[in-house]
């Protein structure tokens, strides 16, 4: 890693309403970031970048993530050839949130095998009162690939 | 809390495919929510929620979070009148992350003044080809309300 983008976090006038970047990263080293499908506004995924992932993120153009479990920077897509090409990156006002606007080459990126990650709402308020199950309702009806061809040897990433 | 909405993990299957809400709250008895607003897609926040704030914000149809800094539930909105008003919440795959789609009653939720908290872009790939500094681009440009009037008392949230 050559460059340094970040600057120092001085004051919260700096941070909220000036043009220079000075991301928060926690005591862990790492920042939050919200990645959604650029054309469609879906959410696709919420993950943690550290330094170096939002450094090799901002020069290539890719989303770059700091995998938790795996403890190692993670090439979204790299391996299935579904990368998220970014289109647009913004940061909150207290610079602790990085939110990438991306296109999946593909179009798809649910290791399930549906289109999007979210693909079951969840019934709230007024439909639910009285009920002491909540049922998950499917908002897409069938699968774009399956899994089971696409990740043969591969271990399932859902962790109970 | 009178309901338990949450079934207990038992299987990758019943996680990924199944109508049983089994969310994951980590060691920290934490879940990631983020937040979208509805009609424009735009990214609100992203917070985080335990088991008695998601079961008060399914059973109430507003967003309750917890507050990891100040340790309690956080009805977000209430001290500002601009709570936000669930239209969907999804969840993930393997049911570690919520998805709410909401309105904001009043319309801005950023406490710097701005319509979204996510008021600036990050330049990337070819455009900062051979920079060593990243310059911030205001996307909007003006604030809705003028936050030393709204909040003259309070302590900026913004902690460096």
């Amino acid at each position: 890693m050559t460059n340094n983008f970040f600057e120092e976090r001085k004051s919260i006038a700096q941070v909220e309403e000036s043009i220079e970047l000075a991301p928060k990263f926690g005591s862990d080293g790492l920042i939050s970031v919200v990645t959604t499908d650029y054309e469609s506004g879906e959410l696709l995924m919420q993950a943690y970048m550290n330094k170096e992932a939002f450094t090799k993120t901002i020069q290539l153009g890719e989303a770059i993530y700091y995998s938790r479990s795996r403890k190692t920077l993670w090439h979204k897509g790299k391996t299935s050839g579904l990368t998220q090409i970014i289109k647009e990156i913004k940061i909150d006002d207290d610079q602790d949130c990085i939110w990438l606007r991306v296109n999946v080459k593909g179009g798809s990126s649910c290791h399930v095998g549906y289109r999007s990650c979210f693909y079951r709402a969840v019934p709230f308020g007024k439909s639910i009162k009285n009920k002491n199950k909540i049922i998950l309702q499917f908002t897409e009806k069938e699968k774009v690939f399956d899994p089971s061809i696409v990740y043969k040897d591969s271990e399932n990433p859902t962790k109970l």
